[in-house]
């Protein structure tokens, strides 16, 4: 029964509402939303700015993001106002518009200071992001990967790096094969008279389908077939096709090309369908690399398959990044309005209603959102570093050289670690979007509030680049191999470092005495040890059991997926944990204390979630379980009381938020109501007038012969 | 490595893809999906049509329902394949043409058949249900439910039951105000010099928002404002205001109207804001059944407000049934691709690959959810009737009835009951549909594949009528006060049954000593219980001590706010097993065997999922719970075996399911493929070729001075 928001009253012109400056006067005890922000900012006992550098590894890259920020929002191809109005064909017009600006950073920014360049892209625009990196990631990717060096100059020098007379795309998937790359359908035989390779589609399910670029952008593709010499298939590999003559557009013999049309999401990628006829290509037009084929059609294998997984784990560890920032992004849009609207109130005594974050049940669903971005981030922070590692681990190393099956260790460990990791993140942020769509009521409904079209935009990476399932039971085969390996007396790496002493893991209970003895980082972290190991332990025995009964490999891999998979997501929960809490052991002295507070709240939040597994394996006692609860509460009042400077210190743009009820100052409504009103201009004309006049204007007589029926109505 | 549906060989036209249909005789060992779903018809141990009549109550109602869905698949106005690739002008010019249609049944058509008829086209078309249920639901349920008889009649002589010169909406949130009737600002001020109500928007908080309907198609809408007379307040009352000349469709004085634009899903509906600017209506427009303004301005207050809770409930009950139609529809479209989609095998002696379904995990992702849609058709069925029985009770009752008590009891059940219940089916469906989704793999993520607008579509019932949440916290609300009322020895009623007899229940463990004697109804049903009744009493204990602490109700209820959510969770998941396990029991015998086992999937499954209550309140011990596990994995297993006719069952028509790959016959790969060409034709001109042209031949020259910078790049 308030008069909420009161201070902003209509002025006495009908037509146009503006706020009142002087209104907060008149009823002194309203805040505006504003104010209403502004005194969540006064409750900061860390420094912002510090934390901002921190997250982004130092005051010199916060400096290139601030500065990518702001290039961005005065590029008008870059306008995202009106980019949820769009027709796909818009969208993906705006899009390759996009490529002229970005081409020129390409060549001229250093690796890594580009990839943050195209991080600040991902978040507004993922569906450029991921056109862009159909070309550069994959096309290009794909002959800088396979390609000979003589390969790779001539498809340079044909425009390929410079985007001038090719943008290229990436057909692997088919109609009817995903993740099984060595089941694709589409061949490749070589006919020696010619020196040619016959690129063909022989069935409806070997269609090459999702391929993005395809339906309108591309003039060539990376097409994955069946080599196929004399009768003989030697398995899947890379070829170099071009679909369309750069200039007319116009298809090339034998190539039949559709658009996939309306997706979910990232409809700014033209995703389309291929077909091959008989398609002709010169014998050098597959990426030799690896695998050769001579000019009379002997194949030469290459010694080491595995070398070819780099790029495989660089998309995965993309994605991980992506959740965190995108975890950042939905976190601040449902943590500012939170600060600003107000709904009933607890105390019948206040003049307004209550903030949202002010109930208890609101900080429970948001604060440990906000606690996960953190250990997200962290996290992609850490697998970016793995990854790096290990590239220079593979690019000082040659076939012949002895470190290298050390290499393949630790890109096997990045491997499973990445898919994992992968998996995990991106469905918990695609939880985690629509849990913070949710908190913003009726008004996460809204395009433009932001966060459907980052739910649709984002789901698609918990299926693409390897199903997440799927990654998900890689994950867990690794540490049924790691826990095999660890019994057998072999120290397993960092990763799975509780492998090497489960003997005093297994069957360890917590001996915490109150609720205060719970917070402790150690305990935590034992407690994802000792329940990993005991989860981990049960896959392997069920595994070992299926052996046992007599099954293959295979199948008894296939026996215990379930278990493998509980094992890949406990461990995963415990890894996300530990990246976080070395995080917070290494940050500046001044964020420590609140770092320790989000990440304790990460990790007892995560327990509770968990609580099945940690009272299965009799790691916590039900009292304690208890003590973890009442602490997971404690600590969402505790991270509420500055999750806004928190917040803040993740230190995106109003521009990159793309929210209106995200923004910095907390004016909510009225940029809501602005966004809305410049969309959908008030007095255009009624878009399908006749037909309303027709319904209402209608001859009722018309209707008058049901009307015999009236005795069956009730 | 297989030759997977090579069956589906291409024709020789190089242009035309076509089935082969001797390819089976050529490599007989490769089933073409078709085939492959045969054979899965062939395993139904029961009869499928037995159990569709008694899905639907009979087999008259699936009679019924087979002419609708014929009716609808035959008129062009419901054509649903082009759906997905329509501008939101277009989805809604085509939702208000179907009423035209639908407007002659209202009368027609007895009304159990009607809403029947409403709950098919939900399915296909919930943009449609929405926008029909905001005139006759909402604007024409607001004139029956807050009329008098006479102004029931005024308005019906105006056409509002015949749509004739007229078509309503509902305007009540604002932009600012949503859950919280009570604080809206919306005022009605009652001017006696002219016996009219001035009906006034004061701020832009208190703008009218989201308002189905308003933005283009409505006429009179019934606007829910606080009423004022002579400087008093009395609280939020309803008022027919006129909007728009429905010939001209030009705004009437004083209103100011636009469209809400873009939305997640359902853009059939014309959502839009409304400022009223001194808006001058009769005294009355004021819908008086309840509170009554005279002549002179003298408030007379109706003397059950409870009376008109009945409107919400019906709401709500309806959002139960849709989450079962709607479960049905999704585990339809993944479980018949599951049956079809072959991906890898695990046995290398197999010529073609495996079926998704009969991967473990892929059982385990699914069957779970195949037993939940049956759970929440059940819950649906009983919560309808439990609907009309109130609202029998509620007609036949006076307001000085003796049995009027009585009836209020049976109100606030059925109001806690529905509240709880559309919260947890809602968000419980909206999981399964996207999990469902992912289970298509990369196809999940086209339009063309129905869930991504399934999920869309359906994701606003989470937060309308009712926020999820807040519903929640009023159903835990309900449950601590039925524990402290049984506390002080008054029996409760049968949907909280098991807190008569909490002594016995609270300390309760299980005796079962092996997984075979926990496949029982009973044991299930106690487990419930018994837990159920402890997180209740957990929610209850912690309200009194905030008593006892001297905090007022309000305050102890905020307080106790997260034990009040997992207290209605629990008890939902306990409410819909028994429903689910009276369906069995009142099944027809050659029904039992198999409802038996997937209302066992459900009890065990969703046991599972929350073992933490069950492991934390001692009814299981750990090696109890893996048995429910163990058996979790058999039940999958043996659902699977028959789980294509128990979809069957559901008797959803190609038509309704609207997806290729959920077509009955199984040809999931040529029917997408087909829609995708249909909505997509190849050919059409390139959408954007002269930017495509710019991009790749303009000057390279352009790019040199950047080159210069090449030391810069590594």
């Amino acid at each position: 029964m308030s008069h909420a928001a009161a201070s902003q009253r209509l002025g006495s012109v009908h037509s146009h509402l503006q706020m009142s400056p002087c209104a907060a006067q008149e009823e002194p005890r309203v805040k505006t939303p504003m104010e209403s922000m502004s005194e969540e900012r006064e409750k900061a006992t860390f420094d912002v700015r510090e934390l901002t550098y921190y997250l982004d590894g130092g005051e010199k890259f916060t400096k290139v993001r601030e500065k990518f920020m702001m290039e961005l929002e005065r590029d008008p191809t870059f306008r995202m106002h009106d980019m949820y109005d769009l027709t796909k064909d818009q969208i993906r017009e705006r899009t390759m518009e996009k490529f002229r600006t970005i081409v020129h950073y390409v060549s001229a920014e250093p690796v890594p200071i580009f990839t943050m360049r195209m991080q600040t892209i991902s978040l507004i625009d993922p569906g450029f992001w991921t056109r862009f990196g159909v070309h550069f990631g994959l096309f290009f990717g794909a002959l800088r990967g396979s390609a000979t060096s003589s390969q790779f100059s001539h498809w340079v020098s044909k425009g390929a790096l410079a985007l001038n007379g090719m943008v290229g795309c990436f057909a692997m998937t088919e109609l009817g094969h995903g993740s099984n790359v060595a089941g694709l359908e589409t061949t490749a035989t070589f006919d020696e008279a010619s020196d040619q390779f016959i690129i063909h589609t022989p069935t409806i399910t070997a269609t090459k389908w999702w391929i993005g670029g395809a339906a309108h952008t591309a003039t060539h593709t990376v097409v994955f077939a069946q080599l196929i010499i004399r009768g003989k298939r030697y398995g899947t590999k890379s070829f170099v096709v071009q679909l369309r003559d750069p200039k007319t557009y116009t298809l090339m013999p034998g190539i039949n090309i559709g658009d996939i049309g309306k997706k979910m999401g990232r409809d700014g990628i033209d995703n389309g369908w291929i077909q091959f006829t008989n398609v002709r290509i010169p014998r050098t037009n597959m990426l030799m690399k690896h695998t050769k084929v001579s000019r009379s059609g002997d194949v030469k294998e290459p010694p080491m398959a595995q070398l070819t997984y780099g790029a495989l784990i660089q998309g995965r560890v993309a994605m991980v990044v992506d959740s965190g920032n995108i975890s950042k992004k939905a976190v601040t849009i449902a943590g500012r309005y939170a600060a600003v609207r107000r709904q009933f109130s607890s105390n019948p005594l206040d003049v307004q209603e209550t903030k949202l974050i002010d109930y208890a049940i609101h900080q429970y669903r948001l604060m440990p959102l906000l606690a996960q971005a953190y250990a997200f981030h962290f996290t992609g922070v850490e697998t970016n570093k793995l990854y790096d590692a290990l590239m220079d681990q593979l690019e000082g190393s040659q076939p012949d050289d002895d470190g290298l099956q050390e290499v393949i260790e630790t890109l096997k460990e990045t491997h499973a670690t990445s898919a994992g990791l992968k998996a995990f993140c991106t469905w918990s942020t695609l939880n985690a979007i629509e849990a913070c769509r949710q908190t913003l009521g009726g008004h996460g409904y809204s395009a433009y509030t932001g966060l459907a079209s980052t739910y649709n935009d984002f789901a698609v990476h918990c299926t693409w680049e390897g199903d997440n399932t799927i990654l998900t039971l890689q994950s867990g085969r690794y540490l049924v191999n790691c826990y095999r390996e660890a019994l057998a007396g072999r120290t397993q790496p960092e990763g799975v470092s509780y492998l090497n002493h489960m003997d005093s893991l297994l069957n360890q209970g917590c001996a915490v005495k109150n609720s205060e003895e719970i917070l402790s980082f150690d305990i935590i972290q034992q407690a994802w040890g000792v329940v990993t190991a005991n989860v981990v332990k049960k896959a392997g025995d069920d595994f070992e059991a299926c052996l046992k009964q007599g099954m293959n490999p295979e199948g008894a891999y296939e026996e215990c997926s379930q278990a493998r998979l509980a094992a890949a997501k406990i461990h995963s929960f415990g890894y996300v944990f530990r990246r976080f809490a070395d995080a917070v052991k290494n940050a500046p002295e001044g964020l420590k204390t609140v770092l320790t507070k989000v990440c304790l709240l990460y990790g007892l939040y995560s327990i509770e979630q968990n609580a099945g597994f940690f009272l299965q394996y009799r790691y916590f006692t039900p009292s304690q379980m208890d003590y973890v609860r009442a602490q997971v509460n404690v600590f969402c009042r505790e991270v509420r009381q500055e999750y806004i400077p928190l917040i803040d210190a993740f230190n995106y743009s109003d521009y990159m938020i793309n929210s209106p009820l995200g923004v910095y100052d907390g004016n909510v409504y009225q940029k809501y109501f602005d966004q809305v009103k410049r969309q959908n201009p008030v007095g255009r004309e009624h878009p399908y007038l006749p037909m309303m006049q027709t319904l209402l204007t209608r001859s009722i007589e018309d209707d008058e012969p049901l009307e015999d029926d009236d005795d069956d109505d009730e």
